[in-house]
């Protein structure tokens, strides 16, 4: 008996997420689009000081690593970047995302353009989606936290790092959008590395950022659609004729 | 003695704003566009419930009037719709502009795209940036606000309203960009008529919000440059295809 309850509840579960995945083509359908449905994951090693001193040697050019500075002896090692969970990993950039995905289920989607489409928005904060995208020959980490930055105000920070140096980085410009109820909101950056640790860059406001009631407004029952894209950096056009 | 340094004053203010003229003038170059400098207001009559009746109405498809809604007997005639002051002039929509210019002296400026540079971002909450702005054959209210929703957590908000009725504002769609340092920020959106106040608008949220970290990324000494476009609505090309 419980064994067909699971079953009818496994059903279940794939005809939302099969529904939720058909809503968001609807929406980005346009350039024929891969959508990734991403559930959120608590944070289990959510502390907001803990990048104050990897910032600090960050500013100074040192990379240091996010956690564990004691560790790394080897300056050709990166400890382990995933945002979720404190792991004691360490080793060479180029392993990084074979760790992310083989020991922290963190998926990857390959092409140019994709939707990620982040469900449950409404769970209380501290919250992350995440997921890697691998593109034009590199990985990036997209994240999208949700944060109380002013207690009792959950805030949604949304970023894209490079699994690469900051010079690597400085070769790419990533747009995430937002398209619902005749309204649209744009956000266009170079990504950052990796190594310059995901939550500096958010408690610095660094990135796409909005409050619970802009995140309603784009949200579709309880799922946000971002339409991710990543190009090879050219100089804003408008910044180039100065 | 006193006549010469007001008259040093006055020539270091023209230079100081011609300064400004110029810098925003060379980031948003790329059109010819008109840059307006817009110093800031403090609103006089702040007080974030004042709406709260109107907009209830509004939602049940009524307009009322922003404030003094006793006054108002005549439906044909509206309020004062400054978000500066607290008014009783009522007239007809067609007056509107008329009253804004001459009794609250708010600027109007004619272009299909024009640029809105709000000096001295530094001031403190509550305060205001206004102009009005004459495009394919309507006028427009451009308001940039910096309010504490949050106390000690100053944000800034921005949005654009048609002087006229809802149903010739859902003719428009109006876009905010904000161009600095490597990073955009486009916002783009329906105008609301301003006979559903500019206060809701905010108070909802459903408008351009960046937070002081943000804002600071897209100042420019202590001056934030908005690149506006106004166009004819047309169905947004993604939801178009759903």
């Amino acid at each position: 008996m419980l064994f067909f309850t699971q079953c009818f509840g496994a059903v279940l579960d794939l005809i939302h997420l099969r529904f939720q995945h058909y809503k968001a083509k609807r929406v980005f359908s346009a350039a024929g689009q891969l959508v990734c449905v991403v559930n959120p994951t608590h944070s289990l090693k959510y502390a907001p000081t803990r990048c104050a001193a990897a910032q600090a040697s960050t500013e100074q050019g040192i990379l240091p690593p996010c956690h564990h500075p004691e560790a790394v002896h080897d300056p050709q090692l990166v400890p382990c970047t995933c945002p979720l969970f404190s792991c004691p990993w360490e080793g060479h950039l180029e392993v990084v995302v074979s760790h992310l995905r083989q020991t922290h289920r963190i998926n990857i989607l390959q092409g140019a353009e994709i939707v990620f489409l982040a469900t449950d928005m409404h769970l209380p904060a501290p919250m992350d989606w995440i997921i890697m995208h691998s593109c034009l020959g590199h990985q990036f980490l997209l994240v999208l936290r949700k944060q109380e930055k002013y207690e009792g105000h959950p805030q949604f920070f949304a970023t894209m790092m490079l699994i690469g140096t900051p010079s690597q980085a400085n070769n790419f410009t990533y747009r995430l959008e937002l398209n619902r109820n005749q309204r649209r909101l744009k956000w266009e950056a170079t990504p950052r590395s990796i190594l310059e640790c995901v939550d500096s860059v958010i408690s610095d406001g660094d990135c796409l950022v909005l409050n619970t009631s802009l995140a309603q407004l784009f949200s579709d029952n309880g799922s946000l659609a971002i339409g991710i894209a990543i190009t090879t950096s050219k100089v804003h056009s408008s910044e180039a004729e100065m």
